[in-house]
């Protein structure tokens, strides 16, 4: 690989990102550079963006990690992959030597470096990352859906954790991008899933896409989910809202041994129905990003159309026009997925 | 089984217990009775001499759960079961036809008896109970110990909802009798138990019983167990304490994917750190009463001296001292287990 420039966005603070030349880098021993095709926003972007990250990311960073490429060159020691093979990276680098990581829960590392966040992510022509991140893609995907292999995987983790079973009921409360992956994947595995939304722009997605649908505002959630169970309640019960509302209704709608995850992150502390916990023996499981096996099941449900990626994937920008496309995303909350050309593979 | 008449003691209201004759009942089909050994006083049982259940049991009813006794008389139908046989009963009568029994959780039956509180209880001579409800005890198990089994079945499920394996940390957040207990089979099956608890009597019960113990008002209990764990956290966690401290504790003390076991039950809905269930992926498991195999497990652990019923029976008084019983133990709270001899068996 030679020392030719590349392009690259930089979060520089205050809202803006700046396009700027950058050098390509040569992949070390053990790591891999990577030719990026897409890259999608998340709302940790959006988070950054809004500066209230600036503390973690500082003011020169290069933000993205929803990511779709090739390999472009790959560093001494790097075994089993080639040249020109579509990939996508999950974003996680542990220490290796923590209570989490001696346990094996690698991804929730004491230490954990988020890629794209604590070091530079995808928004840039040409990156170079661990080879222990990559996971390899099947060469007929396209690699716009494959930008979203990293949201599914966080709604595969959530639903695996969730230890659904085959006819199942499931409540999914908070209609965004994240709880509509979950419900998608969710209902893959053979959930009957109602997903609950107070926007209705949201609900009108969401039907379209054949879910069942409540609006709490507008309907008693419990007892609209009590009927349609014939008194039992959702098996699995998915908090994504992320609000006090989302948190008590989660525990009107569970079954007896209900299992609730815990999707949100909720910055401040909810109160919760401790009383309902004892009375029907609920569960409640918190979840944090991916395993590795979460990845090749989110690879598999989109390459077999369990997530409808065309639906999911709303807005497609050139790496030049980031600036905009984070505009155009915070004037649109309701929004699904947008992503950034960022190379000319695809 | 002739006409003779037995003593009972009846709950009359307003913190009154009355011990008076009353008519034996023979046992219908399917079910036996018993001529009760020993009674423990329930803190269920303390609810109902404060008033606090009258609307649940009314103003006639004898009270009693936490019983030994033996087979005096067998119902038409029952089988392996022989006069004079050591039984306990497990004091649940559920409804077989609801999400609840039809999932096989019948101990959460969405319309549960429990006897001793919906029916007639065990602080009379002679009690007459469904079948299914015994488990028949080794002949050579002391009937004062074996009215532990149901606190320590108790015990026994939130130890095994918690999936705790050998060798694991474990923090027991509230040291009064149930947390002791809880305490006492974690222990049993290999757990390094550390009791906090804010009562210096019973932290002297709980050190005498050889347990690590902590005073959170006195020292910083999460830096304490990061201490004792190298910066892992206790893998199990059981609430017991019921107050909003000992749940900001709980989330403090998890390791990484720790299972916290709700064994109190919060009548007021607490705050809880969410923060801490997504960044450390832990679980809250909520806990009700017993299964089947939580009993035997019980027996197991008293006969073995796992549980060691001598420290934790307290005080034993006869029936016709029942009123006093009560008095003494809500003049007294940080008491272990007060148990009503209630015949002459042993
Ligand atoms: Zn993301
Ligand atoms: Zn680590
Ligand atoms: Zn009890
Ligand atoms: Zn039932």
């Amino acid at each position: 690989m030679n020392n030719e420039t590349m392009r690259a966005a930089y979060y520089r603070g205050d809202k803006t990102f700046v396009v700027e030349q950058a050098n390509k880098t040569a992949p070390k021993a053990g790591e891999v550079t990577l030719r990026i095709a897409y890259c999608g926003i998340c709302g940790t972007d959006m988070h950054v963006y809004h500066g209230n990250m600036d503390a973690r990311v500082g003011l020169n960073r290069i933000v993205g990690h929803e990511m779709s490429g090739i390999i472009e060159a790959v560093g001494e020691g790097v075994e089993n992959v080639q040249l020109g093979q579509k990939v996508v990276v999950r974003p996680l680098d542990h220490c290796g030597d923590c209570p989490a990581c001696n346990e094996g829960y690698e991804h929730v590392c004491h230490n954990l470096k988020f890629l794209g966040l604590d070091t530079d992510g995808a928004m840039q022509e040409y990156w170079t990352v661990p080879a222990h991140t990559l996971h390899i893609l099947p060469d007929d995907l396209r690699l716009d859906h494959a930008a979203l292999i990293e949201p599914v995987a966080v709604a595969c983790h959530d639903v695996r954790l969730s230890e659904l079973k085959d006819g199942e009921d499931v409540v999914v409360i908070g209609g965004g991008p994240i709880g509509i992956l979950v419900a998608m994947v969710a209902r893959d595995l053979g959930g009957k899933v109602t997903i609950s939304e107070v926007n209705e722009n949201r609900l009108a997605i969401a039907q379209k896409l054949g879910f069942d649908t409540i609006n709490p505002l507008k309907a008693d959630l419990a007892s609209e989910i009590n009927t349609k169970t014939n008194g039992k309640g959702a098996e699995v019960v998915f908090e994504v809202s992320g609000s006090q509302p989302g948190v008590d209704a989660m525990t009107t709608v569970a079954a007896t041994r209900g299992r609730i995850v815990m999707v949100a992150i909720h910055a401040s502390k909810p109160t919760i129905d401790m009383f309902q916990f004892f009375w029907r023996e609920l569960r409640l499981l918190g979840a944090r990003v991916y395993e590795p096996q979460d990845y090749e099941k989110a690879i598999k449900v989109i390459k077999s159309g369990g997530v409808d990626a065309d639906t999911v994937i709303t807005d497609i920008s050139p790496l030049a026009d980031i600036q905009a496309a984070f505009e155009d995303l915070d004037r649109n909350p309701t929004a699904m997925k947008s992503l950034i050309k960022v190379g000319e593979l695809a």
